[in-house]
């Protein structure tokens, strides 16, 4: 462990009461004694300790500061660690920076700081991904998950698999090995009940990633309607704030927004869009096509239908666009004298669906598919019926208990392609014992899963690999 | 000193590697020890040491984090306090300020920490303000004036001269208490020799603002030229990006620019302006109009002239702008051939001046005007002459040794009024000594001057102006 003395600022980048110069490496202390005027030498100080004094630029006072001094092995990088507590300014902050540069550090590469956590052994690789996923949370399920992430969910549970995995490849490999003390016969029965135990862990920990995107990243959200139906305006209150134009011509949405709103501890993505209609305008028709090619990618959409106008071509248009889509519907302008029931929509959507049901599956009719689409009366202009439409969110969306830090989802893309190819692998394995394959093809293919998940905690990576993930870390970090 | 305990983010509001959550008040280590998991209590620990843990929401895990205990009353506030590291994402800061206010504390206003710093008296107010001036430094110069005055070269001045006032404010005093005793003939002739030396010093201070201004908010700067000059392909030089759009078609340059460049350690607020030419675009002439304001307010204007094309009317038109201000001049394209020389360059001014000599001050001639402005040759283009320009700068702006910690540069107006104020009092004294005054009226006049510097340091302050002071902090601080 003889690596070099990196520097980095780990705070945001605007004007604050705090800034804090991380230091790590070997020489962090040399450097800080170097440049900080205190009531004692910090190289001598105790573990743990903070220190009050000023960062000087030869001879001039560059900040009055607060230093704290971590000690190698008990820090976050596992090196002798120093963070400068200076004042939060963007000059004062970089001028701090700068002198520690001059004085023996170098500029750290972002993420280096928690590369260096990795390398030495203070985390895996699973909590290193979870640092970044903490600072990118952005709703309280996804703060979760990365917390349990980084307090090490997913390492002890991949570690527990690999551990399985390990020890029946030893078995199988020392009976092979001394055939005449180890018998493996019947041993593929045997071994086809651990294999039913792990891959039904890690089937569930692959299906865990849909909830765990929708978490992490938000649900992609579509809001349709005709115009004038309120969606600007619900994407206001959603988004509190105004960031659409709302205004009464029917049309004025014309560019495709979008706008990330929290409802429920979950969040959208929210795509608005020009009302759907028949339109000679040219501007309006391109958002028009957008916004069917958006509404068949999205995990969602939002149909907004008028309880106060008669149905009309636009709404059969959006009953058309969310066949077959997960979908939610609001009723809205229920504060007015409503032409529209429930019932009136229901009855309209069931005409279409069965009109396109050339689709549909033979279990499935076009009035099981219309009940199952959660129709919701809401006013927009009273803001009545918002928080019903985000319980029917939480229920359509998050699967099994995403209020504790316990339970894994996984949100790394990366780890979700290696529990797939650990699956695929253990899958081999059962077929070869169908197949009664020689034992030795039931080994190879338990290491090639052993290895996968072993990507996962980082045991198994090439130094490539990890060079790639760090570099998406932020600065400081 | 029995105040509720405080919270806030102190960190910069944006995704980063380390966010604080900064606690002050009696009951820090009780809402600390309510919501932080670790191997000890923290009300239990040493003042000044760090602590691993994680806070808890409950029975969630809501962060991994440092936690550094500091006891009162050597701390920033001088109260028991609490700095919570945690993750630096927008989400997890606020997550983990919500339970800290949700167990015990309140959110702090802006500058409310530092209030209580001043108010507990652990700083004087001209170190609280210097706190703030500290954070908005935005260059080598700003940030050693401030951190000067933080570590106390203003209070210490102020407290030198108010402690002379008050000691002859006491005697002469004492003096009209007690006259059988004490004589205060001829005391007239000593105290003017003291009020000598306390104008001075004040005068000095006073003087020291233009300085101070212009390190602090840099030097509003308006570069004029005729088109195709060089001027945004000088300003990006400056600010060394592509902030305008620099093309060869004359007139490009429609919207004013502003834009913060550094040279030599001088912060420029440089204000681009529409080539100032003739012509019949409208938007094109409003830009020249705005030129010709902005001109007229700033505190220096660049004329940017062009060594390969003759003068011609833009030019003298552009001489009449500068009249009487302050300007430096570069000539530009020294690179191509050039076919208007220094010497060319002067001649036409000097014909301008004497035009509109009839503003010349009685001891000015036209010539001596014009060979006091600094003419520069340079290349935009070859990037010559740009550090001769930053040294003429500095020249022009700063007085007085800007490089040391050490000398006071006032860049406080509220500051350099109480000076005024203080100087115009003892020059009232002054008058009265002259006038024959009764010795009463001197010590009513240095009270006065002794009260206006006592605002500086906050001793004689009320607390509405103490609470608007600091209203203007940053959240945090």
């Amino acid at each position: 462990m003889n690596r070099d003395t990196i520097a980095a600022i780990s705070t945001g980048m605007s004007a604050s009461g705090i800034g804090i110069v991380r230091i790590s490496g070997e020489q962090a202390f040399e450097v800080i004694d170097r440049i900080f005027h205190g009531k004692e030498k910090l190289s001598g100080a105790k573990s743990h300790t903070i220190h009050y004094g000023f960062i000087m630029d030869g001879e001039d006072t560059a900040d009055e500061v607060l230093v704290s001094v971590m000690r190698s092995p008990r820090t976050f990088t596992g090196e002798n660690t120093v963070e400068i507590n200076c004042h939060g300014g963007m000059f004062v902050v970089k001028k701090v920076l700068e002198i520690v540069l001059e004085n023996g550090a170098r500029l750290a590469e972002p993420g280096e700081f928690t590369k260096r956590a990795f390398l030495n052994g203070r985390m895996d690789l699973s909590q290193a991904e979870a640092v970044m996923d903490v600072i990118h949370s952005q709703n309280s399920y996804a703060l979760k998950s990365s917390v349990g992430q980084l307090r090490g969910n997913v390492k002890r549970k991949i570690g527990g698999i690999r551990e399985k995995i390990l020890y029946h490849t030893a078995f199988i490999e020392s009976a092979l090995d001394d055939p005449e003390h180890i018998s493996i016969d019947g041993y593929g029965e045997e071994l086809e009940q651990v294999l039913d135990e792990l891959t039904a862990k890690l089937e569930k920990l692959i299906r865990s990633y849909d909830s765990g995107r929708i978490i992490k990243e938000g649900i992609q959200t579509v809001i349709l309607g005709k115009p004038n139906v309120g969606k600007s305006s619900l994407l206001n209150i959603l988004s509190g704030r105004e960031r659409a134009i709302v205004t009464d011509i029917a049309g004025t949405t014309r560019d495709i927004l979008e706008e990330q709103v929290q409802i429920q501890g979950l969040n959208l993505n929210v795509i608005d869009t020009a009302g759907i209609r028949d339109t000679h305008d040219m501007i309006e028709k391109m958002g028009v096509e957008k916004a069917k090619e958006y509404a068949d990618q999205a995990d969602l959409i939002i149909y907004v239908a008028d309880a106060s106008r008669e149905l009309d071509e636009n709404d059969m248009r959006i009953g058309e666009l969310i066949y077959g889509k997960k979908c939610i519907i609001l009723l809205n302008k229920s504060d007015l004298i409503t032409v529209v029931s429930k019932t009136d929509l229901k009855n309209c959507l069931k005409e279409i669906f069965s009109k396109v049901g050339g689709r549909l599956p033979e279990e499935e009719s076009a009035e099981g598919l219309v009940e199952r689409i959660p129709l919701i009366d809401i006013s927009v202009k009273m803001e009545q019926g918002i928080r019903e439409f985000g319980l029917v969110l939480q229920e359509m969306f998050l699967e099994g208990d995403i209020s504790s830090n316990e339970e894994i989802h996984i949100t790394n893309l990366r780890q979700k392609e290696a529990l797939a190819a650990a699956y695929d692998a253990l899958q081999r394995v059962r077929q070869s014992i169908r197949d009664q394959m020689p034992e030795d093809f039931y080994s190879i293919d338990l290491m090639d899963a052993y290895e996968a998940l072993g990507s996962i905690t980082g045991e198994t990576i090439g130094e490539d690999l990890v060079n790639e993930i760090f570099s998406k870390f932020c600065m400081g970090k």
